[in-house]
């Protein structure tokens, strides 16, 4: 048989959850099942990849092979896009034998995830191979969980953005939306904080990091948070009109 | 034993996803299974509920006690918040009897959800009741899934709002913003065209009726939705910078 007759591997984007192994979908455990090959984004500091230890959790993975792929952390951008195109190659390779690829992302595999880069290294050189998305709970939708604060209501509008971006549009953002996610805020927390008291909506903010996963950390009184460090996966959720956001807080109960 | 004396039940909020049973997690699964009412929010036309013939499809729910809560369609502010006090009644009996009641939502439960309205009556009286929310994936996501456009990737802001909304504010997020979805278009799809036209948007942006479930449909020319009946589940996808958006949209599978 010559290779171009050979059927290809199907390489799929699966979103696993934010951390909770009980919060994967019944299709992302159903894909893993069936699967040769699980390919694992890992950054070149970390031990053993967060989604691969959730994902074991869940299924069981010892016939699997399981295909780490390392990405710097940095973000100069030649670098990065020199390690999607080697993670393509690495992944190239079994689909090119017509194995099954599933490549894991904590939360969602198209919001603010690693496998948008390798999605677009595919999708670039319009190539033949069949690629197909399993989305999963996403981070905002368990930071909203957590908490019990609405993401959106009937009538409202949501903004989601990292709390890197320019001040002044943080500033426009969180005057004109009903909801404010701030994402990656571990960095700039003084910053975001000093904004919030300035448009008057520090009492309508909540600080999570974790949600989700056994160490979650939800803190409403964010001046307690100037100065520390804080963890990446950290987020800020601003809700405008929100109701009774002490004692709705208080009464959570982890589950 | 006195009433006081009695355990109360737990209220759970738990998102189903946007419509293909496989999507549910294993959390609301397990939920699910373990819980003795099922409560399903009805519109008064609809017969049966939607979301109850999604779980129905994932869990043997044929020893529950279906709950079923009937909403008016119109926003008629009084007569809505007569129907969530009136729900939260029903919803009540069970609880003080001790036995625990799930409350399905389409999506997400905090996310346009009218789980919400139902949550906010309980938070408002400061109730002693144990509420839990487990998280669901969302429509957007589905919606992003389906046409593989990424909702955002790093350093990109995302935008969720009403088609409905005041169409100077829907022109400025759109000018604003990376990503926007646009969520139940059905009724003003023509002035979104005329909006995404007069910005240049017009080939940046998708339709997605009913992402997710087998009668989902994607169009990519807006044009030839002009005066048609649309689904009420209907979204529209707007992406700045798209890669190669018609390429990548006929490559997609159904799965």
């Amino acid at each position: 048989m010559k290779p171009s007759e050979l059927k290809t591997g199907i390489l799929y984007g699966v979103g696993i959850g934010p951390g909770d192994p009980e919060l994967l979908t019944l299709k992302a455990v159903k894909i893993l099942k069936q699967v040769d090959v699980i390919a694992v984004p890992k950054s070149k500091t970390e031990g053993e990849s967060l989604a691969l230890d959730i994902v074991k959790q869940a299924v069981d993975l010892s016939d699997k092979e399981i295909l780490e792929l390392t990405f710097p952390m940095k973000k100069e951008h030649d670098e990065l896009i020199e390690s999607w195109k080697e993670a393509k190659k690495q992944i190239l390779k079994p689909l090119k034998k017509g194995r099954d690829v599933a490549f894991i992302t904590i939360g969602d595999p198209l919001f603010y995830s690693t496998f948008i880069y390798l999605l677009e290294q595919f999708t670039i050189q319009n190539s033949q191979f069949k690629i197909k998305i399993i989305p999963g709970v996403s981070s905002i939708n368990a930071v909203s969980a957590a908490t019990q604060i609405p993401l959106a209501k009937a009538g409202e509008r949501l903004a989601i953005l990292p709390a890197t971006y320019e001040q002044e549009k943080i500033r426009q953002t969180l005057k004109d939306f009903d909801t404010v996610v701030l994402i990656k805020v571990n960095k700039v927390m003084d910053k975001i904080i000093s904004i919030l008291e300035e448009l008057d909506l520090k009492n309508n903010a909540v600080f999570v990091s974790k949600a989700g996963l056994p160490d979650e950390k939800i803190v409403t009184n964010l001046d307690s948070l100037k100065g520390k460090k804080l963890d990446y996966f950290s987020m800020v959720i601003v809700k405008k009109k929100i109701l009774l956001l002490e004692n709705q807080i208080s009464k959570i109960q982890r589950f």
